[in-house]
């Protein structure tokens, strides 16, 4: 994530992975701040094994996009509502990637970190089958989990 | 993609796909006019041995997040600017998921367009280093055609 | 509505069918969460024998679209203010619909849900002289309360 | 409508309910150039045996909720896009109504206007079964026409 | 103004039109919910020896253009912030009226409020001299009263 | 005006002026580029004679809310669509004004410019009753011209 | 900047300032209540020896680009969020800026006028070796404070 | 600039610079698909002797801030309208900096484009007597080109 102030949005990914016992590392690394770790960051990902990127970052988001810009890996972008434009600026600044540089961009804030975890589990699954049937158990978990009437 | 009026957009993930050398079959299916095609295509999905679904749609852009809501594979949404919001709406519709249902959503038109036949390459060559080779290639490729000046 | 935590807002319509005295159900049906739920109930509800649906939702809110690409009732649609976007999504998600699939729109929120409870009580006294009574009754009361001076 | 610029885009709600067998009048009421002829028309509309009141208008749009705060009949909304806001206006202007005076609103511009005719007599099909049958055929007939694929 | 509950926001414009003297009516005319009194209210405006109509309103703010068209009296408009979306529906529905009604509009909320009272003061003044001195040693008061440094 | 690429949209004002038989003086003065002339210009506007100021500008649309800083005669603005935001910049920097320097802010472009010539002229109508008289008669034509039907 | 309410904000510039050693002035000049001592503050700043100008405003913002039509200094602006638009209105009033006039625009609030004061020090700083390696050393710093991880 | 595509709007500021005669280099460095031309490029720019940075780019663009984050000469954004959304995600993108990287950013398109080569030369201007007459001199002869009248 772009700064220690984005781990509480952004921990709700890492939740999920837990739960899913996906296992992943969180690391702070600010595009702006720290250009020289995302570089090493970025540009190493592949090689040291890892798989795909959650990147999340509020205001002028660039840390999805430059992350994009320098590995193949699949990576996914988490706006996060940092400033006084409530995420509508870190979701344009992720989300409007040039053709060649994917980002894949969840929603803004709580549910954008919760599927971006769900959405890395859903694309390890694919050759993962063990845990393909866990993402598929916490899906139907979910369904079973909403309650016919607001009342009950 | 959700009409075939999108498919002047969404073509460019075609295209993406077809130089990548990425099978892939192109559907119309209308979150709306066809709900129960839409049904059939999502449950059955990973049975038939898909393994990404990109969904296009405009205004008010239903298909990915219904989809998404009807398989565990992952789902990447295009934006497609159809109505006189330019995109902003099918933007927000895409990309607002609640937490539990992912979709990785891509930049409005022709850059979304050619970046989800991207990113769903680059998940696929998680596990095809042949395809990883092909889309590293590409964005090398890229790279090199960046010119040092604008006139040159 | 498409999640309990709607209900806070959803419930202003509920009241209001109350108040006028028209017979309803309020049920949990997530566009996302339950897909099967909400195909089963929205091709089932006209054979079952109602009327109009009522349909609010918030964030990508797909629900009143998907209900309505289900059903030839009447679909009313309330946007719920769950997200960092105060409805704005939900707005554009549930009005921009394509031609052929309408879902008449109400405004964000609990003006929204009394409005939709109201605007069902409209539909349903074109047929009903009693509710068409109870309905300008209410109305009349409605501007006989507007007070003449802020300061009454 | 409110104007007779507005035709352009409002006769798609004229053609919808003649497709489908729908009696109606088209008549051009500005709330702000002729505001005694909307008095007149809102406040006579029951009495005259109108069931359903389609309202277009662009720009600061008061068109639609004026009729409905002088009527209890159902008023849908169509939001025309007039203005360099494209109307983004327009919709707020009609659909953020206050609670106690419902519009029914429908998409910006052409696919709105279809769809209030549509939605129009989906209500009046509630007590008319041939005109149910007919709007479930029309229904029908648009899931029919939608291609299996983009090529086709 | 359209509602009771506009009067926080409203006051501070009576409150500037008796700190200058200048003789006013509050009244609450609610374009939706009391149309008839609206109707009254502005089409004998004039007769009543109003000389300018300050209206403030919420949401799908109709009152001020509704007045308007019904007057050739100078009409200011308020928009109030009163929905989700923060005024801004209310100021896209004062300002954005058509070619030949027109609504002098000001800003959001209470410094909107204190301009329409200062402006009204500036329309009368211009065949006032004495209101014209008073509004002219407001003024003055007004600069004299900015702090040369943050810190005095 | 503050360019005189403003005059295509601004001589909508100045035809409503003339055809109300109202004296004007047409004059470009750029808050930006000429500050020193709008200095001069708005400090001695009373002194000379004038008794409304009609301000437009696109953009970062200084020029109306600094003619209001520096008199007390009425100032109303005129939001251009001069950039790629359509008008947007300029309508919230024309009518966002601080309380206690009120601009009375029109539509953007065309409408708003004419309904800025008519409510000067409505302004000037308080203490002029020909003018009034012209005022009336042109809101009745403008009344009369509506056709009934948008096929007229 | 416009009014000592801005402070809060603004004093964030002057910390900056003071933390990199570089003397500046701060005044309160409103755009709006005081055009004539912005009028003689920006006509006279580069006589009286002043390198850079840093001016923050909210609502219509008009002080930065005022300032920067009668200083050829270079003119920073910090878009502060005074209003119900939370700073949109403040930003569009001070970046959108007409072709001759420049104004360098900060981000919204704290971190704008945290960046303004570093720019302005920047800017300083390319004909100040001294005030260069304090940036530096600032951004050094920085950069070393980003932990390596959310938990440290 | 990010892209070649850029050149149309970026080359007003090239032609702002060979007008003032202030030395110049225009490269095309895109963030996203050459990053490593970028960080040599802004971290060597130093030592090159570079005294201010101008980058433009479109959609979400991050050339701007990236460039700011690796040096500490000051660095000015041009927003280029290169998306559906005609500027505002790259406004946003470029803008909203976080505290401690700043990006003077000037307005969407070509006055944002002419507007950065003016300010770049009047912050080169601080250390430069002869650039400072010739900055002052077009701003004397930009002002004198405006003319009195529209009709002139």
């Amino acid at each position: 994530m772009g700064s220690k102030s984005d781990w509480p949005v952004m921990q709700h990914a890492a939740e999920m992975l837990e739960r899913l016992g996906v296992a992943y590392e969180a690391r702070v690394v600010s595009a702006h701040r720290t250009p020289k770790r995302l570089y090493d960051y970025a540009t190493s990902a592949q090689a040291r094994g890892l798989k795909v990127i959650i990147a999340g970052a509020g205001g002028a988001a660039h840390l999805p996009g430059m992350a994009a810009s320098m590995t193949i890996l699949p990576v996914l972008g988490v706006p996060v509502a940092a400033t006084a434009l409530q995420g509508q600026d870190a979701l344009l600044s992720i989300v409007q990637m040039p053709g060649g540089i994917p980002v894949g961009t969840l929603a803004i804030g709580k549910p954008g970190a919760i599927n971006a975890g769900l959405l890395a589990a859903s694309i390890l699954a694919l050759s993962d089958p063990e845990l393909s049937a866990r993402v598929a158990a916490l899906r139907a978990e979910q369904t079973a989990g909403v309650p016919e009437s607001p009342l009950e």
